[in-house]
């Protein structure tokens, strides 16, 4: 139960506080054959990296350099555990001593404190956001995995401060800041963070990610549904507070006689995102995660103690002010491992 | 993988099609010593049955009467596998026969027949609604289980239609029509619902669940954290296209400034929907899920025949013109199996 | 961890009290279009009834009819899953009335009082033979799954009461008394069967498992090596003290050049039992299960009550006088269920 | 399915092969607030090294020097997973070149083959005893955690090479030659040892294990047996092809007059090695494993190439004559890991 492993099949375990010696992972079940590489985790791991998008991001310059220990022969893997391993080079824990008795808002301080009965006050530990590197790094060998059979995932961003893009195109989006699928917006959006950076605040957005080549019959009925599982590996990341899948929340509002996507070929909608009955039917698999403006902000707020006694606490240390667009990899990354792991088990009925 | 299982402590495993003889579950891990008999299940079975809760439903009229076989002894859990089983008593197949090679829009049909090479043609199978007679079971386990440690959920509609409930009062909502947490919001959704019928359309809405009592420390890290947990029950329900959780997509749009929760007592706020960092923080756990209109509609829409072919169908059967409310105690049982598993698993630090 | 679950892909779960209203199970995983009908489940259940394989048995006399209730649609597995029910038609519980309070020698009475803090004192409750009822359904399904591809198990008793068959001759030992693969060693076994009942003794004796068609590939590598996975499963069934695969424990008194297998085509020897490092290498598939006399005898034995007191009991009811050959069938399902999910895994790298 | 995770609540995943980069491993679950630190590892590593315990063993010298990565904050475990990693510092794979094409008899070369389609040649890949390090890291931790309640395992050498220890006397073994319980049996052992060094051949042997402390209750029904488990842990080590529990396959031979143990206080004897119906009764845990000799000989032998045609091979590189006793430690580690995942499970009830 300990929660730091995602996946049946293709399963990925992950350790490593933002604070400690270094964090990676394990990947038990990728397929033998499979081209891998150092370089091809780095490049996804680089989409993360603080400044990396585009926005002014955490001072904290981690070369997040990653070392492949296990799994892989002669350039390609072996079917055996795939192990992973970024080290922590730019610790500075003495930026949280001040403060280590109080308890940040929004953050997961006291939680962690109510769960383990200890925290590690340098830093998030395990909630800090430095965790989801090892998903890209996960995310990143699920997609040499997939790419082979035509599944492909891209991610960005289609509303940032409460501003939506205008027009969705993908293409480039990762190489654009804030992974802006419109050049248009992104002025905007440049804008709005500059205000909120001005006043210490800190903001939101929606990040939009679509699979192709998912091919229909993939995702298990009941409980396991593709959406299902999209849900909760989506739901997982720290920022993420909704998750729809197609037409999502907008579908509570519509009709049957709206919402249903006639099947007719060529598709003419795609309300169901893809998925029907929790499996997916062919069509491009869409969804979406509401992301909460990041809780570091640089105002004065009102919390306690870890005695319970009423304080108030800036934060300081290095922080993004928003998780856009640093989060739109993870988001990719965690798609990924949802179809890489259900895609194998769906493997076991047509083999 | 066959994704029949809910949990990993306390774990529900259910079967049955909708036309077959029986469904059913086995929940394994429920602790001993719990108060529980038939009655305590039939009670929550009788609120998802055709017509319950005011709306005119199916006018299938299956009896739903659960029956235990395993688990209990002198009127407690004894700690060993608590089967129940619900026999179908009114199967009515021949409804179906004439549509049987027809995919209809909505449904699992051409999913299910691509991931299996084959689909029950009489009804839903597993995608059939009928399916989660046997969550709601389990969740009436676990609500056995945790009240007396004081961990309740409530869940009611808090918009249909497109038309939302001005004010939230859960008391006594699960007995009002459509589990409407106001009174006064009823006429209106009486009438959107018969113009709707009228039609031949079907509608949605937004259920809001809110679990009270979950002690803080509850939820794991990192993958399982709480909030990837209901999203990943609460989205493997057939009609869910979107979860979220306290302010959810609200959240995206906020700053941190006004979405952070000051950790004042009492608590002023509860933008995090009781969960930080994926933990439950000790204020009630909210969440949303977003319920699309049924597919099942009498008008005629496009589709194709299992050859390929393009084809009209016009669904006939029995069937409701809204999973609003019937969907509510299963929403509800959702989060009762989330609660319980990561109840159990917090058992392992704190004994 | 209710452990009532078995299996990672074709998992079965199982629940029911030898003294409750019903036991059974439900198969999650099998493939779809096998052949599947309650006769081919009940044949495998009528091997394990009592007086079956022609030694005395229990006087209990339930006919163990099985029912199936999904999964099945015109003659052929689903995909979904597979639950049947076995009801209990003959109690008799108040055969334990007198002996309530006493901890039987042998026997699971203090340990799930321990563990549960109560226990279904009417009989062993899922401690009672009576549970591996369930087992040998399951493994009926994994025959009908495997045997199209080639595999197949038999299983026959080497040993009984100290006396080694001569011979073996798996062929008809199934329907044999003892389930003898040598018919020239049953007068001894009979004898000894018969001396030991006259002395109100019980007996125990050596069970072997051979299992052909095991494509080479199958099992996972560490942990889940296909020798541990039968290991796991033999060692689970309450009769169960020793496992052993290959040469086994002969193995441990020989050399290297005496226990490896040269690999010569067609092969010479199979020490090994068909595993090499945990995965199958196209030989048979060999393990034998140390099957001890069972503990319900007819003796006054010293024993404590719940309370702790000492006491003495003679153990009445309806009970075998050994395990075997009743146990043999349970032998043969735990290995059919081992390998149809090592199987089905192997079929995640070969699709 | 990939196999290379250990447990349900204290899971320990493990990666790495004997001629990459590193090995190592996570163990997630652990209890926080256990005192930990590299040494306590350390310790149990050096026992299982080249040389440890008085044989002479293979030229290999790997400091084998374990690094802790995560999960330890101030000298305690969090709660948060453990990471460690034992680089390989001396990984000589030219030793390996010559004999790339040919199938080492005993060993997994041409099983992992079938099962991949692919080996990496220069050892033996996961299928290495070197594995078996991160085992020994992950049970000194499980140790770690029990010790404080009272659960103490020790495992020794009972038999090798045919010859049985006369008197057993478990203080003392781990740091005795053959970690023996005897030590008037060393000199037998030592001829033996040198006997079969001297025609280039190998040995095996029978270790035993006690653990103490262990609470009843501990152990779950059905499937997941105490004993179950075991035999699973043991089961999985590479050179054991055979378990017993208690009296084992003397069991077999026994009647139920002699085998049952009487409920008396104290007990008189442990025929049931501390466990009925697969839970603990509060006596020590007792199982044996049966250790092949180890399939690398300096003989030769008959064999095949990958490409199926007939050839001789003679094993050279570094090699153990036994896996005695270096393997001791690692069947020690494989019971604290069974033990510390159902003490954790057994928590849930006891909370």
């Amino acid at each position: 139960m300990g929660g730091n492993t995602f996946g049946s099949i293709f399963r990925l375990t992950t350790y490593g506080e933002s604070h400690g010696p270094a964090l990676g992972g394990v990947i038990d079940g990728c397929l033998p054959g499979v081209a891998l590489g150092e370089a091809d985790i780095q490049r996804e791991l680089d989409r993360r990296r603080p400044g990396a998008g585009g926005l002014t991001g955490t001072a904290r310059k981690e070369p997040d350099a990653v070392r492949l220990l296990s799994g892989i022969f002669e350039g390609e893997t072996t079917g055996t555990p795939i192990a992973f391993v970024i080290e922590n080079t730019d610790q500075r824990s003495r930026d949280y001593e001040a403060a280590k008795n109080l308890l940040r808002p929004g953050h997961a301080d006291g939680t962690y404190l109510a769960k383990y009965g200890r925290r590690d006050y340098r830093g998030g530990g395990r909630a800090s956001a430095r965790e989801t590197a090892a998903r890209v790094a996960g995310g990143a060998v699920a997609a040499a995995m997939l790419a082979p059979y035509g599944i492909e995932v891209v991610a960005y961003t289609v509303e940032f401060g409460g501003i939506p893009a205008a027009a969705i195109d993908p293409a480039g989006a990762a190489d654009r800041p804030f992974c802006a699928p419109d050049p248009a917006v992104i002025p905007a959006w440049e804008a709005r963070a500059k205000e909120a950076m001005a006043r210490g605040d800190s903001l939101g957005g929606i990040v939009e990610v679509v699979a192709t080549g998912v091919p229909a019959g993939l995702g298990e009925p009941v409980f396991d549904k593709l959406d299902a599982r999209l849900a909760y590996g989506l739901m997982g990341i720290g920022a993420v507070k909704g998750v729809e899948i197609g037409s999502g929340f907008a579908a509570a509002r519509a009709t049957g006689s709206t919402n249903n996507d006639p099947i007719v070929s060529p598709p003419e909608t795609n309300n169901a995102g893809g998925i029907l009955g929790g499996i997916a039917n062919g069509q491009p698999v869409v969804a979406r995660a509401a992301i909460k403006p990041i809780p570091s902000i640089a105002l004065t707020q009102r919390t306690t103690d870890i005695f319970g006694a009423p304080a108030e606490i800036v934060v300081g240390g290095r922080h993004d002010r928003s998780a856009i667009p640093r989060v739109v990899p993870v988001v990719r990354a965690m798609v990924l491992l949802v179809l890489a792991d259900l895609w194998l088990a769906q493997r076991v009925l047509t083999a």
